[in-house]
C-alpha cells in the first residue's frame, strides 16, 4: 500500500480553516490498516443542515442505504467515517452495523441516531465489527477540535497517495462564509479500496432543501464529470454540512443573489476536489480534461465526452504521448449518439489535428508529439451539429493501474 | 508487431475445405507492411447471395459505408479486404478509394461494381491509395484457387498473433453443405490495427434476405457477445456469402427445416469466431465467459453480462487471479439495469462465493484461488428476479494491453 505519491498531485494539502460549528477527531481503531487513523468523526452544532447525493449504484453499501434514510430529515448533529471496510454486500449484518454506529456516536454526541451521518470505504463483502467503535467514539467525541481538516483528509484515505483538501471564501451581503471540503478517491471506482467519498463543510446559513438542491446541481460538473476506470462504486457518497455560524438570514431560494454566490463558491470546491480525484487516479501520469463542443446537447455532449474518458484505447495513447486522434473518433463513434463524421473536429491542446472528417491539412506530427508530453493534456472534440458541451476529467491508463487493482490481494 | 502468440490460442489452424463456387487469392501491395500479405480476393461465382452486419459506430469506415450501400441488392461476385489502412475518417478521398477499388476489383472479376464488396483495417486518417490495387488486382484475379483459406486468414491479421478459422459441414435432406469461415481481431475494438472482421462462405442454397435474418440472428449471440476493452472499431465488418454450388432448393424461410439445421451450423461457425477473437484478446492469458442469468428480460441479463465483461476492475482481478466478486457486485450495480442486491449469487466456476446479498457461508478461499489459475475462467452471476440469460465472452486486462497500445507508434 506504500505507493508513491501521484505525479500530479498538488504541491501541498491547502490551508482549510476552521470551519464556525464543526469539530474534527480522527482514531486508530485497527479496522484493517495497522498504525494509521481509520476513523473519523466530524460533529456539528446543533441546527446544522446536511444535504447527500450518492452512489447510482443499483447494489449500494450498507452506509449508503442508512444515509440516503436519514438526510431528507435534513439535520446533523455529527459523521462518522471508516476506511478499511465498505460495509457493502454485507447483508443484514450491514444493516446492523450501520445501526449500532449510529446508536455509538449518537450517545458519544448526545443526539438522535438519526442525525447520524456515515460513510464506509475499505473491502467489500467483509462484515464489519461495528463493535470496535464502541469505546473509540466515545474517547474521540471528548477530543473534537476545529482544527483537524488535514488528519480528517487522512483517516478516510485507501489507495489514495494524497490527501485531498479544498477551501473557498466569500462575502455574502457583507457576511463572510467559508467552505471547507475533504475528499478520497483514487476513480469512481473500485469497490474494494477506492470509493469516492467527499464531505463539504461551511458555516453559511442555508435551508437544507437549498444545500440539497445547490449540491445536486454543483455535483454535476464536478463529481459526476470525472472518471478514472468507468467503474463505479457501491459506495460513492458525497455529504454537504451547514452550521449557519457565519450568521444572516437562513438562505431558502436558489435567485436569492446570496445563494447564487454560495453556489458559485461550492462548485469551486467540489471542482478543485473532483480534479485532485482525476490526478489521484490509480497508476495515473496525465491528468486529461475531454472537452466536447457543438454537440445537439449537453447530454449528449457529456456522454460523448465521457466515451472518449473512459475509452482504454484513448487512455492508454494519453500515456503513450500518442495523439492517436482515430481513437478519439472511434470513442465518439461508440457513443451511439448523433454524430456527423464529416463535420468532427479535433484539438489537442492548441492544435486542430483533424477538421471535416479528415486529417487536418496543416498538421504538424513533431509539434503535436511535443504537446503530448504535457503533464496535463486537453482534448477538444467539436461535433458541429448544435450548442450542446461538456467537460470531463481523467486521467490516462498505465501498466500502474494494472500492477495496483491486479496485483492488489497479492 | 511480433507479439508472441497467445497462450489461449488453438494448437493450430483447422482444417477449411473449399467452398464450391468460391475462390482465393493474396497478395503484397505494400499498404503498410512488408514482407506479408495485405490483400485479400475472395471470387464468387454468379448467383452468389451476399448479407452483412456492420459497426454501429456513428462514424463508420468508407468501406463500412460502401457495403451498406450494396449489400441490399443481395448479390456479390467479389470481396476485397485490405489489412494496414482502415481507410477510415478520410473524408471526400475515402470515398473515392472505395469507388476505385470496386472498379478496379469488377474489371478484374468481370462483373458489376456492386457486386464487389470492400472491408479494410489498419490505421485510421491515413489516405488509402487505392491506385496500388491496379495491377495486383489484375494478376491475382488470374491465380485465385479453392484452398486459399489459411493464407487469406493470415493476410487480414493486424495486432492478431494468430489466424482465425472455423469450418461446418451439415446435412441438409440429403445434400451436404460446408460452412468456412475467418476472423480477425484482437478485440472489438481499436480503429487502428484491430478491427474486428469476419467473413463467411457457404455452397448453401440461400436467399439474400434470409441469409440476412439468419447473420443478423447469429450474431447477436456471437460477435455481439464478444468484448475486449468495450472499444467499437469504425470498421467491424461480418460478410456471409452464399454460393449454391452445393445444389438443391433455394431457401427462403426461416421456419424450413433445412434453415434452422444450416443456423445452427452457421451460429456454430459464428461462435468458434467470436471464442478466438476473445482468446487472442491484446495481452490476454485468461479466456473469461460471463453468464448471467435470472434477470428481468434477454436484454438485461446482457447488458449486465458486458457491464462485468468491460469493467477494468473485474479484467484485472481475474488477470491477478483474484476471485474478487466484489467488483462484480460493483459491475452489477454500475449496469443500471433492475438488480436486488439481497438476491444476488455468484459463482466462479462451480463454486459459489456470495448468496443473498453476502459472501457464501462454505466460500472456501483455497479451493476459489486454485480455480483461478486456470486460463479459462466463467464466472456466473444469479440475480434471481425472472428469466433473463445472457453469456459473453472476453479475456483478463493485464499490462500486455497497455504495452501494445500505449507503446504501439512508439
Amino acid at each position: 500500500m506504500a505507493a508513491e505519491i501521484s505525479p500530479l498531485a498538488p504541491a501541498r494539502f491547502p490551508d482549510l480553516p476552521p470551519i464556525a460549528g464543526v469539530r474534527i477527531a480522527t482514531a486508530e481503531a485497527g479496522i484493517r490498516y495497522q498504525g494509521r487513523t481509520d476513523v473519523l468523526l466530524m460533529v456539528f452544532d446543533p441546527g446544522t443542515t446536511v444535504a447527500g447525493v450518492f452512489t447510482k449504484s443499483r447494489c449500494p453499501s450498507a452506509a449508503v442505504d442508512w444515509c440516503r434514510d436519514v438526510v431528507p430529515g435534513g439535520e446533523a448533529r455529527a459523521l462518522v467515517v471508516n476506511s478499511g471496510n465498505a460495509n457493502a454486500f454485507t447483508g443484514k449484518r450491514g444493516r446492523e452495523a450501520t445501526q449500532l454506529t449510529a446508536e455509538l456516536a449518537a450517545r458519544a454526541v448526545g443526539c438522535g441516531e438519526r442525525e447520524i451521518l456515515l460513510a464506509s470505504t475499505g473491502v467489500i463483502g467483509e462484515p464489519l465489527d461495528a463493535g470496535r467503535f464502541r469505546g473509540v467514539l466515545d474517547d474521540i467525541a471528548t477530543k473534537v477540535s476545529p482544527d483537524g481538516w488535514p488528519m480528517a483528509a487522512r483517516a478516510i484515505m485507501t489507495t489514495d497517495t494524497f490527501p485531498k483538501g479544498a477551501t473557498a471564501r466569500v462575502d455574502l451581503d457583507g457576511t463572510t462564509i467559508t467552505i471547507c471540503g475533504i475528499a478520497k478517491g483514487a476513480g469512481m471506482i473500485a469497490p474494494d479500496m477506492a470509493t469516492m467519498l467527499a464531505f463539504v463543510a461551511t458555516d453559511a446559513p442555508i435551508a437544507a432543501p437549498l444545500l440539497q438542491q445547490l449540491l445536486s446541481e454543483a455535483t454535476e460538473t464536478s463529481f459526476n464529470c470525472v472518471t478514472v476506470d468507468g467503474d463505479t462504486s457501491t459506495s460513492d457518497t458525497l455529504l454537504a454540512f451547514a452550521t449557519g455560524a457565519a450568521g444572516g438570514r437562513v438562505m431558502h431560494d436558489a435567485e436569492d443573489a446570496r445563494a447564487r454566490v454560495f453556489a458559485a463558491a461550492l462548485q469551486d470546491v467540489l471542482n478543485d476536489l473532483a480534479q485532485q480525484v482525476a490526478r489521484d487516479g490509480e497508476g495515473a501520469t496525465k491528468f486529461v480534461t475531454v472537452r466536447v463542443t457543438g454537440a445537439e446537447s449537453a447530454l449528449s455532449a457529456r456522454k460523448i465526452a465521457l466515451s472518449i474518458a473512459n475509452s482504454p484505447l484513448v487512455k492508454t495513447a494519453i500515456a503513450g504521448e500518442d495523439a492517436n486522434w482515430g481513437r478519439v473518433v472511434m470513442a465518439v463513434g461508440k457513443a451511439g449518439e448523433p454524430a456527423d463524421r464529416d463535420r468532427l473536429a479535433i484539438w489537442f491542446g492548441p492544435i486542430r489535428v483533424a477538421v471535416a472528417g479528415e486529417r487536418d491539412a496543416a498538421y504538424d506530427e513533431t509539434a503535436t508529439s511535443a504537446y503530448m508530453r504535457a503533464q496535463d493534456i486537453e482534448i477538444r472534440v467539436d461535433l458541429g451539429l448544435g450548442a450542446g458541451e461538456a467537460r470531463v476529467w481523467t486521467c490516462d491508463l498505465t501498466a500502474g493501474y494494472i500492477a495496483i487493482n491486479a496485483d492488489y490481494r497479492s
